[in-house]
């Protein structure tokens, strides 16, 4: 029998998983020594009374197989929001079934229910996932560079001249 | 005497001045025919009752000279929101007088006031503007490809397999 593969919203119940699955793509992506959240982190920024960023959770026979974390974007072009995907994540001994299509089909759905009419994210240059999203009709925005404030540059930033 | 140079929140009543700032940018990006924004979408995205996305203003001896529009994106690897710039634009007749730096100064304090660990945007690779933000001490992620889906790619992915 083929495995049943389901995709629902997280609850708060996930967190300890989504914390798992935050720090498995952070390794992969080689940069786990950059992980500081914790399950509190979760809690409160996943499941506040308003919620600013979202989880879904794809279950493969009931076992947590994956994630997408998404939040609104806006683009002024359009004068509209649009999806934006922090985090994709299947874990490996799950991959290659279809899980990773359905949860960008879940996301997709939500930006046509939803009339956001763009679903993004940023992908690493050298992750060999670029040409699963290439044949899903995702296409690299490369003309695009992101930039990037923090830490003592922006206290720095901050103080009046 | 020097000009007065202020930021301040936008307004409903800034929303043409907003939306012919969004256009004069997209000339300037090169991609005037993109922009599909009315004021009525700037209406209805920028001031309901819960807004998800916001603008400043700054004016110079009070004529209307540039704009930040923004959003709160987020960090799985913080557990945090993060402040995005969606659009920051200084009429050309005001640039040079510290008018963009306010402007990105005013960004900053937000996000160390709401303990918003990052201010981040994209940037065209040919904008000579990059050098500007580098001085402010933001670094270029060109490790990171944006991706995105949209039009009939959306519809297709949205489809069940």
């Amino acid at each position: 029998m083929s495995p049943t593969t389901t995709v629902r919203p997280a609850t708060p119940d996930d967190v300890p998983e989504l914390l798992a699955m935050i720090r498995e793509l952070a390794e992969f992506e080689r940069a786990l020594h950059e992980v500081q959240a914790t399950e509190e982190h979760l809690h409160r920024t996943l499941f506040p009374e308003h919620p600013a960023v979202f989880a879904h959770v794809v279950e493969v026979d009931g076992a947590v197989a994956g994630m997408a974390i998404w939040f609104l974007s806006y683009s002024t072009w359009l004068g509209a929001h649009n999806l934006y995907l922090e985090d994709l994540f299947v874990r490996p001994e799950f991959r290659g079934g279809g899980t990773g299509r359905l949860l960008l089909q879940t996301l997709a759905e939500i930006c046509l229910e939803r009339g956001l009419p763009r679903l993004e994210w940023w992908v690493l240059d050298w992750n060999p996932a670029r040409g699963f999203y290439e044949t899903l009709g995702a296409r690299a925005l490369t003309e695009w560079i992101p930039y990037r404030v923090d830490g003592e540059a922006l206290v720095r930033l901050a103080e009046p001249r």
